[in-house]
């Protein structure tokens, strides 16, 4: 009786935030990503790999959500808008925080907003942040028990990534232990192997990302 | 005004019930640690290596903080006394919960108890849980910058550990980069590098990690 309904509360009042944003991304024609994962596990080198891949076909925008500026210093030498959103120690990303950050950018010259959200398995998948996608990047030195640990992660996905496939050959990781428990959570979650290192399994991710974007982009216009 | 008052009483209120968990500890000679990481940083394989290297000239008990019990059967199999705490999604522990799952464990019969938080390199260095030592634990894979984008889990930290070095071949992991970013937040922190897959690096801690026991030990006696 005490604490659901303002748990509730807070919630709806993040969700309706979130509905608005993602109206204004739908009425833009603006493909948004809410990228999520542990720490390390490559946020980062995956949005800079992506944009350096498809800057020259789409109009990109990155928002970084973090307590230090490393990442945003980073992407922003990929010459793509770049806004960054301190967190203040906060550990996830909520809509208000992006909805508040939406006028740092143009959107009107922008085709794929990509959201990087800080790095955490667990409290970001309570947020929506307004976002047409929720990508989740599981990375292989994480372990293939990742899905059965933190599941909410998992069943929030709309795509999957597993990154650093570079680094099977030195670890144990059962590929199909790891996408049994993401099926049991997730059933037929759309799932890319990838390293943003060497670049393997990029191309079918982001001839993925290309429809989604095309997708979006005819369905904003007038 | 309105938040910063009742976020004060929430941590109050924690703090006391972790120190009278200390307190506890403290009669009874039991050295406790708050075992902290990312997902997928190794907290359960540098516990399940440290368990089985001493569990012959220590008395050991492990509490399990997490969303399901995949750890905690791995560890039950050890044959040492494990107690679970299911913190039912919540992204760390809180002195509640470990205070409520000390009569779970015979706590006569322990020298040493491993708390292993919940995988997340935020939120659980907000909370103390009475222990007398927060290990903290990064891992090569997730890259030399993380005391630089984490920094209140460093600066909390009694002892690091940087765990999976044998993937150091693999990775680019500038040591003196990362070193430093730990000496600015936390200096003269004590500072393994280890591996729980080949066990390269233990003796260093497992020795370091002995002398604390004793010295616990010690100061526990009437």
């Amino acid at each position: 009786m005490s604490k659901v309904p303002i748990v509730e509360n807070i919630m709806s009042a993040n969700d309706q935030i979130a509905a608005k944003t993602r109206q204004q991304f739908d009425e833009l024609g603006i493909l948004a990503l809410n990228v999520m994962a542990s720490p390390g596990g490559g946020k980062t080198s995956v949005i800079m790999r992506t944009v350096e891949s498809l800057k020259n076909e789409a109009r990109i925008g990155v928002m970084d959500g973090d307590m230090v500026t490393i990442d945003a210093d980073h992407i922003a030498e990929l010459g793509v808008p770049v806004s960054l959103i301190n967190t203040g120690g906060n550990c996830h990303l909520d809509a208000n925080m992006v909805h508040s950050a939406l006028p740092s950018l143009d959107l009107d010259a922008i085709d794929l907003l990509i959201i990087e959200n800080v790095g955490n398995l667990i409290c970001p998948a309570a947020f929506k942040l307004g976002v047409h996608l929720n990508v989740v990047i599981a990375s292989v030195p994480e372990g293939d028990d990742k899905p059965y640990k933190y599941p909410a992660m998992f069943r929030g996905a709309d795509v999957l990534l597993l990154n650093k496939i570079d680094l099977k050959p030195y670890l144990q990781f059962d590929v199909d232990y790891f996408q049994h428990g993401v099926e049991v959570l997730n059933p037929g979650l759309t799932f890319f192997q990838v390293s943003a290192t060497t670049g393997e399994g990029f191309d079918a991710w982001l001839a993925w990302l290309r429809d989604k974007i095309k997708e979006r982009s005819s369905a904003g216009q007038p």
